[in-house]
């Protein structure tokens, strides 16, 4: 084990992230385990339990990267006027589903076992997603209130997750194919269409 | 092998299926393999394979049953008014995918190999399921022509399944939870109510 002292702490973290990474997008969840992260990069699984304190730490800190790729290419987008905004969000999305289809699988199909708690700071990247619809929402309806920006964030994005996931899977049932960018911006357009109605026959 | 002989070819087809249907709820997809389904109703894989072409051929089978199943609870909903149908619809659909789990994911996880076609009388199944949905947003818009009707009864269903596939992952990330009935009936009403919007200024 000579390689042990090679890396830094920081470097072995970072390294056995990439190894993950690389497995995950060619190969799948199904075979991710430390055993196998370990032997790609020549260490031990005990080594690599000195800086992921278990499988699930490991899957959140790749989920945390993966977050964190998803949302600066949703910044890389610019600044937008809010449909605009949502409707580049919700393609952005749908398309980072498609080119990363494991790493984004892993966002959803990752179960944390009862007895551990999903730590704040993976929390707090999810929420980062959230506020940025919301704050597209907000500029559209500035008198509504923050919990209904929060529903309305979340019952859109589940319809726009809804695309990405049957798209995945080829399940969109759709001939001739390909029409899941219609979709998506039909979606959003008449989504934030029927939520205007909604506050206007409330007012 | 003396039980070779105990049921007819429909017997023993209704036996593995249903012996499958039981593995299947009780420990997932991954285990579902010809052998352990042998294993359970006491027959070698060999049998199994003079009543079912292949795994996928079984996996096809009992996506059918579910969607006979599914389809059975809609149709148990009785006679709506269409606006109010597509919300039970949605209701019903993601209380059916909470109680089966395992076998609604099949209808999504399992991968037909490329070199295989999926049957004919699966698609047809599937092809129930919205057409029963464009009839209801048909009676609403008349005037539009089946294609949208297809793409719409598509773009609206997978919102519906977004919820419930991100629901049964418990990924809404909405405190308090349960809130999912309410962004179902909101995600019909705005769509349902955009789409109208979006015909009148059609015309």
């Amino acid at each position: 084990m000579a390689r042990r002292r090679e890396h830094s702490r920081e470097a072995l973290t970072e390294l056995a992230l990439c190894a993950a990474e690389r497995l995950l997008d060619e190969q799948g969840i199904a075979v991710l385990s430390t055993r196998r992260i370990a032997a790609e990069i020549g260490y031990s699984a005990a080594t690599l339990y000195s800086v992921f304190s278990s499988l699930d730490d490991l899957c959140w800190q790749l989920n945390a990267r993966t977050l964190k790729q998803l949302l600066d290419e949703l910044d890389a987008l610019g600044e937008l006027a809010p449909r605009e905004a949502l409707k580049a969000y919700a393609l952005c999305y749908v398309a980072f589903a498609a080119r990363w289809p494991e790493r984004w699988s892993l966002l959803f199909e990752h179960r944390t076992p009862e007895t551990l708690q999903v730590p704040a700071w993976l929390n707090e990247s999810i929420g980062r997603l959230f506020s940025q619809l919301e704050l597209c929402l907000g500029e559209l309806a500035p008198e509504v209130s923050a919990e209904e920006l929060a529903l309305t964030a979340r019952t859109l994005w589940s319809g726009v997750h809804g695309v990405a996931v049957l798209q995945l899977r080829d399940k969109l049932f759709l001939p001739p194919q390909g029409k899941q960018e219609q979709m998506l911006v039909t979606l959003v357009d008449y989504h934030l269409d029927g939520w205007r109605l909604n506050r206007e026959s409330r007012t």
